[in-house]
């Protein structure tokens, strides 16, 4: 039978059917529900991956392909079953070329493991979505994080992808073999397979454009009167063309939750946490340029960690956000919100938010990315109370609805996955919307791939 | 008659059939003969575009957008005739946002009459691929030139596309009015349209990313004992992460030329032209490590221009490569190849491309946006021999093959055309090319948008 037939590719220790792993594929860290493959499957090598792929697609069987399951939107939830792609154990890394800033890694290779690979070599790859997730699960989701401000988003650091297509043939999307760091060569394929979710074809390949390790790091961190007053700063450290490599909102609740969840002692108030990176001289200028902005904009309590220790401590703090923000409601769960607007409404955006989450009586501190106008409500909630699930998705609903009215996107880079497809008719409209569609239908006619996400 | 009901959309005076304006619009800058419309329409508003694409999608008449004629794969060229789009009578600069760092521009803004309307605000848009092009057009291409390796290609400075689709519908790319600065809200339509080479449907207006102007600018050009050692140069200013602006390179025949050309007296040798942007202070540093650098690769002759009109002069030098190129031999045509390779290819492919040059007995000047990878033999050629234009094609197909055989593009900026599509088949792979026939299949069934160009 069909599952034999997948046991003859990958052999029968790669294959899965047993109740446990299955739900422990069927969902990743969003609030649906977990939705089972009917099997999985551990493919060791492209070649296997495109010949299961090939059976799934005479079978007309769903595929899903999986990475560490740490995406936030339902994206791995098996809604039609089918065959989950489990690619954790493809983990080579490949073709490091520090002339060329650049290197190849296969889906099982996460970002920490490729960044601990480039140890002493002075590059490294500076996305950083906060979880250890893999850099392939990263580009089929567009990934960004704390670093996008200055390095970009997974869009602009992939050079190449290697995919299997929903009929098992083998796609790289700037053609076999190739990185230059900017090509005119026919249709962006490169940029249409990231942040596709794996709707199009599994990632089993990327080669990534690497960075130079800045000679020096310093992280401050800052408390302001306002809202307003942290955003002006913000732009403020843009426009003097200070090249920030971080710059992370907190809002008074989250601060003092953060506070709090690792005994800091910060002030309870809308607080700005920056990076700079660069030459120790430059470093110099542009704290002082920082410095200035901050003070400009009643910003108080700046002091500077240079040492490492130092400065993973405050930055543990930050990416302890999530758990600061579960531990305000224990026993509860968490959802976090990924709008991103024009930087000149965040302001607005954001106090309107947090006026409708008062309104609501809904548990939901915020961290942004506010260099890119990017920011997160991780609402806490329980889910077993259906008068408050329904409240809690009202209020996404809502601030879906505010970003788009603003100028902005309800993702900036969570994604679409299960929960936002209504909101996605509402941000593209359907001209856009069709065009997306026809775009599926062209490359997965038996709309096999992932089915029942993003559109 | 058909052309009837074009004048009743756009009114008689901006609709021309005459054989000298048909012929002004049949060609671009490049070498493949002239290919006239059949008719010539000047929209003035994006309702009128629509109207008229609806027209012709009805009729099965071929679109061929045009903005300045500034290409230079013959992307204007009317190979099946049918109906030029001349967008460049809408010229509206609109929602300037200096605290978005954004601007929304229509086709016939080109990039000099952005900045310009940009002056005193301390915003710029950096792409500069030399020529005055329209801005719809540069997105169209995917134009790069010589800021790219610091402030990228089109395609991360464009933020949303409003596209006339061949039916005549309006897409939106990132949704009707949105400019969020990062978005993972389904397939990256933006980035499929960049680079498109109007094949997909007619860019009607680009919302682009601004940049803050740097404070301070300084040049420098230097001088090399080989090609190799300006390369090495060129990786390790990148490496030591420092953000040059733009790293130029031109072999000893170009500087030769160009100095010529210019009056300057530049030794006959690799050379390297240098900008810096930053702060006063850090431009200083900036100088420092690029002087230390360029002397361990034995570079020399290094001076720094910091005033306005230096500086302009010694660009001007380098803006001027196509006319000095043109100087060597007066009367004869010019045309630029344009590959990309992996920087630490880039001395062999250099290399062997320059003996290819003299074993072939062209004259072919270099230049090349080094900090990229890609470079540009500016071929020198009597179009009239057909001998001779005969060994320029097999020379540039030589030269395309050696790129792809070192990991690299056929097209780094200039895009496919009509000249490059075999060399898009090689690059791509069969899988690669029927990727871009299936999409293109979807979003232009009939095959009316600009036929006969990339694929």
């Amino acid at each position: 039978d069909f599952v034999e037939a997948l046991r003859a590719v990958v052999g029968a220790p790669n294959v899965s059917t047993a109740t446990a792993v299955r739900e422990q594929h069927g969902h990743d860290e969003s609030m649906h529900p977990c939705a089972p493959p009917d099997v999985v499957v551990w493919p060791q090598a492209v070649g296997q991956v495109q010949e299961l792929a090939a059976l799934c697609h005479r079978c007309r069987v769903p595929m899903v392909p999986f990475g560490t399951g740490t995406g936030l939107e339902g994206g791995v939830n098996a809604v039609q079953g089918g065959v989950c792609f489990d690619l954790s154990r493809m983990d080579a890394i490949a073709e490091l070329s520090l002339e060329d800033f650049s290197v190849t890694v296969e889906p099982g290779v996460t970002r920490k493991a490729l960044n601990k690979h480039l140890r002493g070599t002075g590059l490294w790859f500076p996305v950083d979505p906060g979880a250890d997730a893999s850099l392939c699960g990263m580009a089929a989701t567009g990934a960004s994080g704390t670093n996008a401000v200055r390095y970009g988003t997974m869009r602009p650091n992939v050079l190449n992808l290697r995919v299997v297509l929903p009929d098992g043939r083998l796609l790289h999307t700037a053609g076999p073999g190739r990185q230059p760091r900017k090509r005119a060569a026919g249709y962006d394929l490169t940029s249409l397979f990231v942040g596709s979710e794996g709707t199009l074809g599994f990632l089993t390949q990327a080669t990534l454009r690497l960075h130079p390790l800045p000679e020096a790091t310093a992280v401050t961190i800052a408390s302001f009167p306002s809202v307003g007053a942290a955003v002006a700063c913000t732009v403020q450290v843009l426009q003097a063309a200070v090249p920030v490599a971080r710059i992370e909102f907190l809002d008074e609740v989250m601060a003092d939750a953060c506070s709090r969840f690792s005994g800091m002692g910060l002030p309870v108030a809308a607080t700005l946490l920056l990076e700079l990176h660069g030459s120790q001289r430059s470093l110099a200028e542009q704290q002082q340029q920082t410095e200035e902005i901050v003070r400009q904009n009643g910003g108080s309590g700046l002091a500077w960690a240079e040492g490492q220790e130092e400065r993973e401590q405050l930055w543990s703090m930050r990416h302890n956000a999530w758990y600061a923000a579960l531990a305000l409601r224990p026993g509860c769960q968490g959802y976090s919100t990924d709008v991103c607007v024009p930087i000149s409404r965040l302001p607005e955006v954001v106090v309107e938010t947090k006026q409708d989450l008062q309104a609501s009586n809904i548990t939901g501190p915020m961290v942004g990315h506010v260099g890119d106008g990017n920011f997160h409500c991780i609402l806490i909630f329980n889910s077993q109370d259906p008068e408050e699930a329904q409240r809690i998705h009202a209020f996404t609903q809502r601030l879906g609805r505010r970003a788009l009215a603003a100028g902005g996107t309800c993702t900036g880079e969570h994604g679409v996955g299960l929960g936002k497809r209504a909101l996605l008719q509402e941000e593209l409209g359907p001209e856009g919307l069709d065009t997306l569609r026809s775009i599926k239908a062209a490359l997965d006619p038996h709309n096999l791939m992932n089915p029942g996400k993003v559109l």
